[in-house]
């Protein structure tokens, strides 16, 4: 999938800002940067939630919800299109994606989906006090591991 | 705001990965980076329909609303914390974002009200037709330019 020329120039504004943002791979498949762009907006939602659980940062219920929404949010999309054939580790630069992402397939996409449950009872308790919050958290994280575990190579 | 240890391996694993992934910012405020990586993703799913609408790649029905869907659910996300006072072009490295935005806070969150609109519109339609995905990414269109017309600072 290539970004080419777009039907307007709002939506080629947005287009070629992500290609600038996507600059650090070349040419290479923008699905790339996307997955990277959803990773880094699980962890900046994320972070603001752990500070808060580990009293890093005052608790706030409201700042809170919302982030938690924010992340439940960004676990629902549907990222079926986001690791094409061809973008592992080893195949392209810049990605850290283990070639286990395609020998299962199933098995990888089941962790998103388990995630997405995960973060609607975050977002469904994270402004019910820290104890909430830090519970809801756990069960995130443990999908992020569970993840990170099997499908994610070594730093290059 | 700040990233510090978190709960567990999984989120911090996660928060890693934002930090590297906003490394060109050095130790910059990350709600710079979440918001562009916000863009980026903006920029891949209107990209792929813009590139259906033009008849580049060939209109399917599936993908269109499946991605449709994936930017309304960007554009409903809480953006309200990810343009905190100090970070306009002029105070931080590596963004445009322009002093407007604070000079007139109303008139910028208004705009991404004006977006979820038009994405939800979008995300109804687009597998109705390339016409309808046409019509549907006109509107989102027109909020996107509407925002950088007003609230982007120039190229640096």
């Amino acid at each position: 999938m290539r970004f080419g020329k777009v039907i307007c120039g709002g939506i080629a504004a947005v287009a070629l800002t992500s290609v600038a943002f996507a600059g650090g791979h070349g040419g290479a498949d923008p699905s790339i940067g996307a997955r990277q762009a959803v990773m880094s907006l699980y962890g900046y939602n994320l972070g603001i939630l752990g500070a808060m659980a580990k009293g890093e940062v005052e608790y706030n219920a409201e700042v809170a919800a919302a982030t938690a929404a924010n992340f439940a949010a960004l676990a629902g999309l549907d990222k079926s299109g986001m690791w094409p054939e061809g973008t592992a580790q080893g195949e392209v630069d810049g990605t850290r994606a283990a070639a286990k992402i395609w020998e299962d397939q199933e098995g990888f996409f089941k962790i998103f989906a388990d995630q997405k449950a995960a973060a609607d009872t975050l977002a469904a308790t994270a402004g019910d006090g820290v104890e909430a919050l830090q519970a809801g958290l756990g069960g995130v994280g443990r999908s992020c591991g569970a993840c990170h575990e099997v499908y994610r190579g070594p730093r290059n």
